[in-house]
């Protein structure tokens, strides 16, 4: 079989109808080339304090990648030869023999945001021009190891490349920011903040929460086992974390249960908690009475909140058994907002210090729930489509279900939400691709003045996720409200 | 900035491809001028008795309209700003600078319906030629104010200039239909009939509902505390409806949910409601059974009934404190068909006498349940897309939805189900445009013949309105499945 | 009126842009001659042993299609009008008056996948040349009837007229399955293969559940009322099905519930079933055991299982009290995937000998549970759009709402599921061509090369159905997973 040629289509995802096309076409390329911000992501720190290469490309691209090897091992390619990890350790499969068995099944992804986001990386990232194949494997494992050894692709050159603005991260409570130190310290410009992600010491049945119950008071000095201290010990590190450039929390519980305890109610919860004593239902009203906490705390430092709701983690018990977390097993549920969120929205709803962004994975709750909830309370904002539904069409499906009930302005730009930092670029940019698509549908209907798509092209592309996530301001506060860019 | 100008495009709402496009202008043209039936709405029924001239644009327009000022809500500008009154009365900003916050954020409703029905009534029933932004504000409010003074602008003469057949209001069963015998009085031609509603009297967590049920005994001279007197005093009370060209009952719940209870079961419950002594349950469980009541009594009057059910009303506790009921703060919650409607259908689903529009605002039930359900039961028809889906996008997934197994002619064409009433021809229009832009796509994709088309053209535009509501009918009976319209 | 014209348009249901139209058309010109897999069915295999002539149109096409007689009967129409059976036998309706009552109703059906279906027998299979309608309805029962009685439609004849490669029929588990070996006897060269359904001696609240039971005894000869035998049994005829070809197995809950009892729990549960003594909570539990048990055979003899949860069965009283099961009144209801599977999957999820098939009724679970399930476990495939959402509508969201999740290679070709045995050269011609417009849709987008699109139509419409039914192998086992078609 001949290698089939591969090329980026400059007029790729837009819609097919002409004059649509010539709309979108516009509308694209006046954001075409607009600065990358990405206010929630899980890109590693040290890449960019350390600045070392990157690995081999297997060690790269497809190890690390749960989006990747959870759809070979749907076709009963094993996690190990594709050189995943397990609680064994990592396997001794050769990184070129993985990446071989890797191309040889590349046509599973056909359709895929996937194939998307590696063929714009294949191309504009190492300049391949040959389409992946079992033929083309080596090829590839070559033109890419070689690249991996260049200056030019280490993590801080390929950061200026890409013309990010700005990449948040994620960490725990308990981590120190010794990297996102590094970073300020080093002198290099790339703005890389941070997110505080407190599910491991809120999560009472999360793997090692005692560990991390220990190790949070050793950090922050404080009495963590009592309610008052642990309440603290978050407020001191909020504070750290700020200090580290972050503007936001990141909360990712089972469902999106909050709840509004009495003071004594929430101590003997907690205490029962620490006691290990809590059943499955005392530790969700835990989880749900931690993010009204985090929420009173937002209130005075300004932290906008970020809630992921509705994964069933680690749903695959022998996978889970033999390889840990995070192997590709996490499944969404169906999941409720408009009860679950009444208790903090009954006590913070209105509070126009607040900012709470709500995520879903539960599509049918976009039209119906969400973008009612956005629509009308001054606190909420709606997180792009997100995880299963960060896809073309899962992003046409969110502007199609939302749009008509909160509008534009009630959402927040785009999210990469990645640990694959070559494929951002790609990423933000079939974002950008969607929403102009859309955009220059309500154009052609007539339904939005041409002068209005450009501009709300912008603010999606940009403006929205600078204004949700407050990343202008020195300070929070009663400008959040004024994005208005014309 | 230089002022936008405002225009309605004549194609707007129609898809872009162009041979698509073709077919659906001709069928839009079809329908464009036909009458308006209105049989499902909220307008005031004293706007056409009385025929005094509407107020200023802002106490038109705006304060009474919670899909404008849920909005602004949403983007932190307060209900006072926008002359909303509260549970203390009217706020006293000044009705011009009300209008001038509108205006100067009426770019958040880019993309939704309030835009495009809005504009539809700036153009077409003001004249106005410039899009409404801050700078235009003034304007804006100066045309629209005088307009309001003159004759051309009382209720009578817009009813007239609409192009409006009929129109429903809704009353409360304590209400004593004096506007509507004065309309009927008047000698003036405009059909305005009413329609049953008897929530107040049916929920009894209702603020005031006591007072209701004694206002509903006053009216009707019933003993409506004894289970039979107060079945009576609906039986009275839709009689004196019907004579005042009622068609149809309406019932907003909270849930589809219908019971069957035995005669002494529901009586005993009935007893405790009255007494106060119902928890919740109980007061759901009642409005089951009332349900099944209000369609008992439709089998002997031949009234419809229409059941509106999944909105978690006044969501926002601290909104409904200080502001109260019906501030755009009403949720959709998942709604269930199957087993809710199952006690009421199994006691009549079967009979040819009864007639029961269901509408929901949780659409991942059209596929599932009402269109399997409604392409079975003879007494069930599916209301069109309704209150947050009534809309473009909205109309379009009722249509690709419920088509393929319930067909066209479970369906009952449209509800504006408004108060605003000057929008009342923008939104049929608006629907006129969507469903002959559905109609487009089957044709150019040759699964329906053009004079099919245009014949289903007429009938959701007009035909199926008259024949669901028994319009047209002196007595309701098997004359109801006669639509054919060739 | 004059007789409107009818013919099957060549580009019915391509998309209406002309580019992706013709995208479409090639790709859809490159499989419509294929032969016809139909792996999963309703029609009688007598049909194809005794190879008699059909009946009456009415008979043949009307008085067993509950798609057709379920929407007749929700605009009023009579069962007993229509020809269709009560518990008390067949109506003496004439079949030509039942025709013609259809035929001036046939107007219901515009936009619905039967018009669909039917115009393309009424052409194709007949000749006829204008639509039907009450004028032309006797014309209509004239030439079908007519031809009926010709060698040209006799069963065989149709079968191979068909392009038929093979049909799967399904049977209950106390079928002797004469019809299949006369069949196989008779040296005729189709091939008509059994599915294993074992509903009947599962469901213990079914119609008959203890004499089905006694017959499944009788059949075996195995002590059926011992868990045991009760399973030897099961393991005896899923042999014998083998032996008359089939590779599959269906089960028709409730429910997706799946259960893993400990032997003696599942023991002690069978006993209670057995005496009838088991509640509705025991029976569901009995069925979610079975579905594991299954599970565990087809580790042993390779038969792959089919799930098809989420119908309410006979969900109208009256209805199932006059004119018994199965007659249009089964209704979807909101169906879990993620909790429901658990244990199973838990238990054997990632065996690479086992094969599940799994569909749903409620399409709000494709993207969020069904996609990513089968995007990750081994086992898992996503059946076809299936009964109320066998649509081109249907079809077209299943692949929106599936493919970027779980791709192609997740999902099984097509199932025409149905009895109708004229439609099903229509049905297959409706998912290849809906199938088409998707892959066309992608190319043109840009998303999708074209020698990948015209690869994935094969798969989509002919060789997906052969490899995940596991027709090709005369052993089930490691190749499963080996397709790829370039």
């Amino acid at each position: 079989m001949a290698h089939q040629p591969l090329t980026l289509n400059p007029d790729r995802l837009l819609p097919a109808d002409p004059a649509t096309r010539a709309i979108a076409r516009d509308l694209y390329k006046s954001v075409r080339d607009l600065p990358i911000i990405s206010p929630h992501g899980h890109t590693d720190p040290s890449w960019f304090s350390l600045n070392a290469p990157f690995g081999d490309p297997t060690e790269l691209l497809l190890a690390p990648d749960h989006y990747l090897y959870r759809m070979l091992y749907s076709q009963g390619v094993t996690l190990e030869a594709l050189g995943v990890s397990s609680r064994a350790g990592g396997p001794d499969t050769d990184p070129r023999e993985a990446w071989r068995t890797f191309a040889g099944h590349f046509h599973l992804f056909r359709g895929t945001p996937s194939a998307m986001w590696l063929n714009h990386v294949f191309v504009d990232v190492f300049g391949l021009d040959v389409r992946l194949s079992a033929q083309t494997a080596d090829h590839y494992y070559d033109v890419i190891d070689n690249a991996l050894k260049t200056p030019a692709f280490r993590p801080r050159a390929l950061f200026d490349r890409f013309g990010i603005e700005l990449l948040a991260t994620t960490e725990s409570p308990v981590d120190a920011l010794d990297h996102h130190h590094a970073i300020a310290a080093s002198g290099w410009g790339g703005r890389v903040i941070t997110t505080y992600r407190p599910d491991a010491v809120i999560a009472a049945e999360f793997d090692g929460f005692a560990d991390a119950l220990e190790a949070f008071g050793e950090i922050t000095n404080e009495d963590v086992f009592s309610w008052r201290g642990y309440l603290e010990a978050h407020r001191v590190r909020r504070g750290e974390f700020q200090a580290a450039g972050a503007t936001a929390t990141d909360h990712g519980h089972p469902t999106a249960a909050t709840a509004d305890l009495s003071k004594a109610g929430a101590e003997a919860l907690f205490a029962k908690v620490v006691r290990g004593e809590a059943d499955a239902a005392e530790a969700e009203l835990f989880r749900a009475q931690m993010l009204t906490e985090m929420a009173r705390m937002s209130l005075d430092d300004g932290l906008v909140m970020q809630i992921h709701p509705g994964s069933f983690r680690n749903h695959n018990a022998g996978l889970h058994a033999s390889h840990g977390r995070d192997r590709g097993a996490d499944i969404p549920t169906r999941t409720d907002y408009v009860r679950a969120l009444k208790p903090l929205l009954d006590r913070f709803g209105n509070d126009p210090r607040l900012a709470i962004i709500v995520f879903t994975l539960d599509e049918s709750a976009y039209a119906r729930e969400l973008a009612p909830l956005a629509g009308h309370y001054p606190v909420l904002r709606l997180g792009p489509a997100w995880w299963f539904h960060d896809s073309p069409e899962g992003m046409r499906r969110f502007r199609e279900q939302t749009t008509e009930t909160a509008g534009f302005y009630n959402t927040v730009g785009f999210n990469d939400d990645t640990r694959a930092f070559l494929s951002i670029p790609a990423r933000h940019d079939v974002s950008r691709r969607v929403d102009c698509s859309f955009l220059a549908r309500l154009v052609a209907e007539h339904r939005l003045d041409l002068d209005e798509a450009a501009e709300l092209a912008q603010d999606l592309a940009y403006n929205l996720a600078k204004s949700a996530y407050r990343l202008d301001e020195p300070d929070y506060g009663d400008t959040r409200n004024s994005l208005k860019s014309a």
